[in-house]
């Protein structure tokens, strides 16, 4: 676990480390061939993280009380799931071990459990929760535990069910694209995998070297190729899911098309692990683009970039895979943390990183030059760079995949994940300093708050809103909560886009759902898991 | 209603007199010029179809009993529904105007209900199903009544709940390209509308003059454009369901990531009326491509069309957008009922349609003609041809849409709608074809079977097995079925890709799932509808 888990937090370092080269400034201005040549635009550093000492959950968020019609762990369960899963498959009562079972990869999150299993098939998951139904035994389902609302984690002593040890490829299908996988297998290997056949995950997202692929079907991930490739209500085919009472439902069917009966499957995406545990998956991947083109545009304006928008959908089209955006504030914290070097010859106010991708590098070239230049002549743009090769592609990508580990190095930090109609996107964020600032506690030099920093998926409506801190504080917490969930509520955006509920935002759920749909949720909940034993206090309103 | 219809059915009749034109046979292979010059394929006649006398349901498919729970309608209950829709949206005990409520498109499947209900708003129908289910009065949603497989006429006399009044756009975003409708909006309606701001719906089928968007999410309608823009469990951002109890399940999102609570809509898509009727969506529609191109390939083998696939979704990639096949026997049945004249100069076992959508003309041309280059001289396509403004892409799909049409007209049809992975779908058809021939219905001149027609969507595994006969007997049925389910079973396929299960397939369900999930459909049902009062008899196994 340590191991793998390392892994995939090294990969996220070695990016921030990453020599970030892009082109001469404002050539694109009097652009003379289609795609420029790069100089250096970064050179970071990283300062090394240490490791820090976290406080529980249960005391962090004070108000949960462990619900005592949960059995408690004895001798004899321990026994039994060493006799299911051999000891090699149960970590018990050690501390050290259990360490990264009981946090969460931002360390914001932390449980008790003494006890965590690696069952390595789908008939001992199914034994597994037959056995704690029974028993009346709580149970957290785990991925690669890199969620962002410690939904992945035990509050209390709630028996850890990793999936770690569940990692094979059951097959490819390479004229329809469709692959079966177990859950526990990491995205990242995945993506590999299908690339040495011309094919890739319809996904992709910050923490794809740690992440699983069943937690990522349980959280309904979204990321950076959602605009591209949709969400993964269209392109899962199939699960295999094991119920509360050990019940194996097979709906692993790898056809695109099968309209017989009711999509089962659907209701466990995004479900966070309350009903079911995602134990298999067969997913549509799209063919490996032969041609991948980055670019990073300087702007001015929160409409400039809507605008910048607009016209990609309309010039780039089918090429248009991703249309990321930052604000400078974002781009100061990332440099914070990784001591950069050299920019654009300006800096700006916002920043659009635009992919293309497509079949046809000649093709798709002209199309994003045309794009550019007819964004740099109308001043849409005021600067732009091109990256040259698979290099500079990755270091342009670091800076937006940087920020989650760049907040991280912040003693506090508010993080929010909120969809809305684009062209309110900014004005939420304007909004919120306003408030800070008038609530005292952002804009002078020993201010609780050290900055607001807002990136995210413009073509998605879906803004990362993220409040660095010296501190949690009441204060400060009080003035953001609920004046955020209002203002999202208002402007009837969903107060977790892609993050999901979990632990962090479970109580708030009212603000994006009617309490019909909410009363319809519990009684989903109750049919499936009437004992409530399914990753209980979190994700559904408990109070 | 009448009108409504009749135009649907009208705008099919006169596609298939469409003039049908394409290009001069072979000229790809010495190809000089990247698109060719179109000379005529078909001229067409119509054979006008004759009224005919439609046995009911429960005679034609025996072994149906009216459940005695159910109230049968009185004078009382009119009244009610008269007070709260007015005269105009109750059509009571008048043979004629009940007719078309009764019957399915293609006089195939017959109710006896004497009463049509109209609402004009979502709280009209709110109020009927809360009356109907205090009453345990039976009904049956109905939207455009395409559907092949008798899911949207009652059986006996339950009430038909028709959307056609609720066909209001609702809203539309064009930064984001989200439309908000009522669910009786009819899909053809939609797209233009959308066409007009430059964008489309993301499915087309050949129903689209009729067919309600409500019905497209209540059958999960998949279609021509799948392969391109994905399932409706993508697509739909939001729906407005009426629970049976009259409950207003109000999830009319129209956010891309909103990841807050189970995705309860993701039920209603693909439930066939069965726990709720659809009164509003709202759908993510994609830009309206610039470019669109149309070729027909003629080809030897299957293996052929499946190379072509695979080399198609490689060259043509991010533009393709239809990959289509039919067989010579599926064009000899259109051809039988459109008297067509001339074709390209020789005829071949199988036919390819290509479509390409893309924002840049003179790049689909390019990466087109490559790929047609490419198959010519590869010999993996014996001809081709390619269409070279809108009426001849419109004449040539009209071949693909026709078919349907055409085989209306034959005595009767057994009409099959399977998916299993794409290497299996002619060795399908062969086997049936030799299955009939050894049973003895096919291939002498008094044999009751008159061909067996192939056609469908390759991309999606679909395929679209019809055996046309001279008349509906015991022995070709027995022969068909249940054999061919076997043999789909076999190959892992589903039983109904598209069409749904209705009445004519929920008996046969336990052929694509498994006891554990036909279980889990029945708790589902009886979760949202204890009473049974949505659409019953069909859907769900009732044995």
């Amino acid at each position: 676990m340590m191991s793998r888990s390392a892994t995939g937090r090294l990969r996220a370092l070695t990016q921030t480390t990453a020599r970030i080269v892009a082109t001469r400034p404002n050539v694109l201005r009097t652009v003379a061939v289609p795609i420029l040549n790069a100089t250096r635009l970064y050179t970071t550093t990283v300062v090394p993280s240490t490791k820090k000492v976290i406080p529980y959950t249960v005391d962090k968020f004070p108000g949960h009380v462990r619900n005592e019609n949960f059995k408690k762990i004895t001798e004899q369960d321990v026994d039994f799931f060493k006799s299911l899963l051999g000891e090699t498959g149960v970590v018990y009562k050690n501390e050290d071990d259990l360490f990264a079972f009981n946090t969460d990869w931002m360390n914001k999150f932390r449980g008790k459990s003494q006890l965590a299993l690696k069952p390595k098939t789908t008939q001992q998951v199914s034994a597994i929760m037959k056995y704690c139904n029974d028993q009346k035994i709580a149970v957290v389902p785990q991925g690669g535990n890199t969620g962002l609302v410690g939904g992945s984690v035990p509050l209390f002593d709630e028996v850890v069910l990793s999936l770690q040890n569940m990692n094979n490829i059951r097959g490819f299908d390479d004229v329809s694209g469709v692959l079966s996988a177990d859950a526990g297998c990491v995205l990242e290997v995945l993506d590999n995998w299908l690339g040495e056949k011309g094919y890739m995950m319809p996904l992709d997202l910050g923490a794809k070297g740690s992440c699983h692929i069943g937690g990522n079907i349980a959280t309904n991930a979204g990321g950076l190729r959602l605009l591209r490739y949709g969400s993964l209500h269209g392109t899962v085919l199939g699960l295999e899911v094991v119920l509360p009472d050990g019940t194996i439902l097979d709906n692993m069917a790898t056809l695109r098309k099968d309209n017989t009966g009711y999509d089962l499957k659907q209701l466990f995406i995004g479900s966070e692990g309350t009903i079911g545990v995602v134990t298999g998956v067969s997913i549509l991947t799209p063919h490996r683009s032969k041609a991948v083109n980055v670019a990073l545009l300087g702007l001015n304006s929160f409409e400039d970039v809507q605008k910048a928008f607009t016209h990609s959908r309309k010039e780039l089209s089918e090429i248009l895979s991703a249309f990321e955006f930052w604000d400078i504030n974002a781009l100061e914290m990332f440099k914070k943390h990784a001591v950069t070097k050299a920019a654009m010859e300006n800096e700006y106010p916002f920043y659009v990183l635009v992919e293309t991708s497509g079949s046809n590098k000649d093709h798709d070239d002209e199309k994003l030059n045309n794009y550019l230049e007819k964004m740099m002549e109308n001043e849409v743009a005021q600067d732009g760079v091109v990256a040259q090769d698979e290099t500079q592609i990755r270091s342009l990508w670091a800076i937006r995949e940087g920020f989650t580990e760049a907040l991280g190095k912040e003693p506090a930090v508010y993080k929010y994940d909120i969809s809305m109609p684009v062209p309110k996107i900014y004005e939420c964020v304007e909004d919120m300093r306003a408030h800070l600032t008038q609530g005292g506690v952002l804009g002078k030099p020993d201010s609780a708050v050290i900055d607001v920093v807002a990136y995210g998926h413009v073509g998605d409506g879906n803004l990362h809103l993220n409040i660095a801190a010296n501190r949690h504080d009441k204060k400060t917490s009080e003035l953001i909560e609920p004046y955020l969930f209002e203002w999202v509520a208002k402007h009837k955006g969903s107060i977790s886009a892609e993050h999901g509920l979990g632990v962090a935002k479970n109580e708030f759920l009212g603000y994006s759902k009617s309490p019909v749909m909410i009363n319809m949720m519990k009684t989903i909940k109750n049919l499936f898991d009437p004992n409530g034993i399914m990753n209980p206090y979190k994700y559904l309103p408990t109070k």
